[in-house]
């Protein structure tokens, strides 16, 4: 019942599909496992997300509840660790559709900045779902820009409590998930004033709603913000405050306290909060980001090899898409690149692992990097798989704008990840400002983190290549993007510096040179990309091939990269127009190669029917007859037509007199 | 009550914006009359779109029908005229919210495609709305292709009656518009057999639907296609034809017919098929692709001027958005853009007029060139307006996710736009057909339309330009535009020829070169619309300050073009990295002089409150206010809690006697 169109590319692949699996997955060991773990979920009605594309914002949201609380009760019945691998496999398969999320990070800051009496009170309850807590930072007025925050909580010293205001609209807390229907609680943040002195923001655990009945407590105002692009299924919450009193003992207060006589006493690191926030956009990657390129190219390019259209030769058979140059253009850098990410995430788990054992030692050093590399790979990896996705979605044609394609979904739920967790051109700004510090103290001899070291490479004259075959050589491609790496880095600390030497302010001259700043630290991260991900073909066996369509892969990803920012690589004449004829004929080479194994690639990824609920990407291929059975079923084929008896019946019923 | 941070940006206009707003429209008197439309219609509650972001796919179909049927009778009332400029306003209030407009199509068809009995017949009918038609073309195995459409329509001579058929599941027509719940009839293409002979695709006229009940017709399976990334409003729709005969008069036959004895005969041009697409293409453009990209501007930059992050300098009050170069780097081009497309798209119009007066005079001479220009067009405006709209969308970060901010929904309707009325890959190779073929004749010294003539220029040594002022010089940049574009078109052209004379067949060369080719296309068409644009502000008065701040304009839209893809300026060195330094300079001035008038610019588009339906973009700049008003409107906060009483209760009931 598999497609012909599609069982014939499989049976070319050049390499093993289930050893490359279980390359991604770290083993075949893992592989089982996780299949394992999918197959449990997806064989429970609960979980089934069939008819996702035609809930309303209430259907959504009482099915994602009620998978929350079921899958809590699975873990336990399956006998799985709460932060163990197949709870991780859980969330891969349900693609992120499901309540309570918010309701984690409530129990992880706790757990992170609470003492031990706080979390010995308040996480038992919560793990049980005995209260249901939410995470309230961002407000109506104030997203990235935490310092700015409007809400205060005033120490009382009367009555040993803080007194919490969201004093004017611009205050109220906005877009906290679990917090419009669902939470008891929330941790909330607000500026701590005591005797009048502000000592910024602190968390503060604060309930919100009875126990008893659900409903507002006193002085909270708390409802939905409405519909949004997606997460339908998402409580996302407004919560306004007046006068509303916590207890002292509400501060969580790991690093710092408030004394029964209002002394405000700090120890530990603040640092801690920066690794927070990293720790949390290098997690997000995995799933929210990369996750939804991978199913989108598996979507499209299943599809590609399955759409016949036009005819690529007269008197022969319609063409598949997949065939045509321009379709191959489309989607076989995302393919690449879906694979470069996947690397990537590898190396930052590896760098933030490591960065935290020296955390652990009380070593703090490799906090800016991490920082600096978990803001510039979150925005570039999310910017990057967001427009891969959508040119999957564009790629299928009128088909991948149906929702039953699963490619709108995909987009537009990819698009929030360009935005939370710190907007990405915010964060690009604070990867440019280390690597304009490391380049200065690179300058003036002084030693900087390994990841940064090759800015002190000298400057190379041309690049040595002669044949479009040299440029499939990683020596020479690798070289190139680190000298224009280096370059943007430069020429943009040169112009600030000239800035400020001709008297502009330090912040005017920052402004002044943002929108090179941006694109230099866009320069760095896809350097270090192409970098590690040939240094992770290198490390590969040529076990079945696996090596050999890697380093295509990788070589496709290099050239595309060179080809689409071409005016970057020839700009201080590194690369002459004479190189980018041989990068163009090697990259359209490298285009036809790959397509050959197109399909075997993003089947590698191993993604079930259900998890990927697309009509056009199943395994099968059997295009039309899922898209005209999903249809079949959507409610407007099931409810009468509501505009019939209205509007249209009262104009047509004369008419058979007249034909 | 205006927002005083709007306020300040509005007195600090350097042009009138009323005279600017005329200049658009073409005259003060039309915008007056399209003010005097606007607000007849907005202030009729059947219009209304106000809760369109809380409606499920059933109530927008059945609002949009009933619009569609009062819009008929107000339109008798008012007295306006069926293709007059009043219903072009109405639609441009009602932003494509309505139903049957395939309707139109329907009705368009039979009367560029009906012989004189035909339209005699059916016009009359479909006028009142006493048959409600659409529009059956595209299939679920066949688009843009349509000699590959497989619906069959068999000559019976014996009734005198075609007999069609659907005879797989690919050939079931589907996505047409009004079909899937609406329509009584359709106009049908299908492939003519005649006594066993294929005459190719040919359009009929099919009842689908009872004109008692409504029911499909004997041998119809008709229904909609389900949820899509937007127009929840039209019920587009599929359709299966199980030897459904129509009478031998029902076939359109202004250009050729089937007589009773099976003879086909054709006269007339077939080539006018085109001349519909053409006039299509470029009538999507105003409402459907430029007008959203107006609103999306005016949306982000008015919220760009209201809302306030973080700080320019220590001490300061927080900065408007708009005064950071990034944000302006996002928006400001964007707004060039909808300028630049609003001039092409007169530029347009004067073609197409011309060519339509040939056309009348049997002189088919120019369709080539329109058809090439409206598919690049097409393409090309569909293409950046979508991006356009996009970066003003993430531009505004969480806000601009909400449906809310109306960003959401103008981008996932206008990214339809890349897709329907022809593929825009596939367009832009039709447009680079007809290049190759201007330049061969450039080449052989013949005769090519005047809109290509600059393909003959000799090729210029490098750009003449030494300081940073020298690229607001349009001869400068144009020439760059130009030089830029003859490369690409002539580098293809000799790629094409070295295949082929290499031995590479036709087909195939053509195919290895197509990424190549798209490029050319989209560069003529970038070439083209700055040239256009030059030429519009050169023939403007300066009165009032117009002229001066359209030349800015213009100039960022030309230097945003360079500065974005600087690899193809540098390639043959006409432009050397010097250049590239000057013009980045000179790009980035621009920003900071278009920044001033940002506000006064969107202004002029004059879109009232209610068209942009944005809680981001009012006029007032009560932004806070609006999202939070907005948002305790929806239904989640009116509705109970579905998911509480199930789900949440049972694991909080006995929480309260453990706290």
């Amino acid at each position: 019942r598999v497609n012909p169109d599609l069982a014939s590319e499989r049976l070319a692949a050049s390499f093993s599909v289930e050893l490359l699996t279980a390359s991604l997955d770290g083993g075949a060991e893992r592989t089982r496992s996780r299949r394992a773990v999918v197959e449990a979920i997806e064989n429970d009605p609960v979980f089934s997300q069939e008819n996702q594309y035609f809930q309303s914002q209430n259907e959504r949201y009482e099915a994602a509840v009620r998978r929350a609380v079921y899958l809590q009760k699975k873990i336990r019945e399956m006998g799985w660790t709460e932060n163990g691998p197949e709870v991780q496999y859980v969330n891969r398969c349900l693609s992120g559709d499901i309540a309570l999320i918010l309701h984690r990070v409530f129990m992880r800051s706790i757990s992170m900045l609470g003492s031990d009496e706080q979390i010995a009170k308040w996480i038992p309850l919560a793990t049980d779902y005995q209260i249901i807590g939410s995470y309230a930072q961002t407000e109506l007025g104030h997203g990235t820009y935490l310092q700015g925050l409007e809400t205060t909580a005033v120490f009382d010293d009367a009555t040993q409590e803080f007194i919490l205001n969201t004093p004017k609209i611009s205050a109220m807390k906005w877009w906290p998930g679990d917090m419009g229907r669902s939470a008891t609680h929330t941790v909330v943040f607000a500026q701590l004033y005591v005797h009048g002195k502000c000592y910024g923001v602190h968390p503060f655990i604060l309930q919100i709603r009875s126990l008893q009945d659900h409903s507002p407590c006193p002085g909270v105002t708390v409802g939905d913000i409405g519909p949004k692009m997606n997460f339908q299924h998402t409580d996302n919450g407004f919560l306004q405050l007046q006068n509303v009193r916590v207890p002292r003992e509400n501060m969580l207060s790991k690093f710092c306290k408030v004394q029964p006589d209002g002394t405000y006493v700090r120890w530990g690191s603040q640092k801690m909060n920066y690794f927070t926030m990293t720790s949390v956009r290098i997690s997000i990657l995995s799933d929210e980001v990369i996750l939804p390129l991978k199913k989108a190219c598996t979507i499209a390019i299943r599809y590609s090899a399955v759409r016949r259209q036009s005819k690529l030769k007269p008197g022969e058979q319609e063409a598949k898409i997949l065939d045509y140059q321009t379709q191959q253009q489309k989607l076989l850098p995302q393919l690449a690149t879906a694979y470069a990410f996947h690397f990537i995430k590898i190396y930052l788990d590896e760098l933030f692992n490591r960065g935290y054992q020296d955390i652990q030692g009380k070593n703090f050093d490799s906090l800016p990097e991490l920082h600096a590399f978990s803001s510039g790979f979150k925005a570039t990896v999310s910017q990057q798989c967001t427009s891969g996705v959508e040119i999957c979605l564009r790629a299928c044609g009128g088909h991948g704008y149906s929702l039953l394609s699963g490619l709108p979904s995909l987009y537009t739920r990819i698009i929030a990840s360009c935005i939370y967790e710190g907007e990405n051109t915010i964060l690009l700004l604070q990867t440019a400002r280390f690597l304009i510090k490391c380049f200065m103290a690179v300058s003036a001899g002084q030693p900087v983190p390994p990841s940064v070291t090759y800015l002190s490479s000298v400057k190379p004259g041309k690049c040595p290549a002669k044949d479009k075959l040299d440029f499939l050589s990683p020596e020479i491609y690798l070289k190139a993007y680190e000298q224009m790496a280096i370059r943007l880095i430069s020429s943009s600390a040169a112009k600030l510096q000239h800035f400020i030497q001709s008297g502009v302010d330090e912040y005017e001259a920052w402004n002044q040179c943002t929108v090179q700043l941006e694109k230099a630290a866009k320069a760095h991260c896809h350097y270090i990309t192409v970098k590690n991900f040939v240094e992770t073909v290198e490390k590969l066996d040529d076990e079945a091939g696996i090596q050999k369509i890697m380093k295509h892969l990788c070589d496709l990803f290099a050239l595309h990269g060179i080809f689409s920012n071409m005016g970057d690589f020839l700009y201080d004449g590194y690369l002459t127009a004479a190189h980018m004829d041989l990068v163009t004929a090697s990259y359209l080479d490298l285009l036809a190669v790959i397509r050959k194994d197109a399909v075997p690639l993003v089947d590698a990824f191993d993604f079930t029917d259900k998890t990927l609920n697309s009509a056009l990407g199943s395994y099968d291929g059997q295009v039309y007859q899922r898209l005209y059975e999903w249809a079949r079923k959507s409610p407007t084929n099931q409810q009468g037509n509501p505009a019939y008896g209205k509007y249209l019946k009262p104009l047509l019923q004369n008419t058979l007199s007249k034909l």
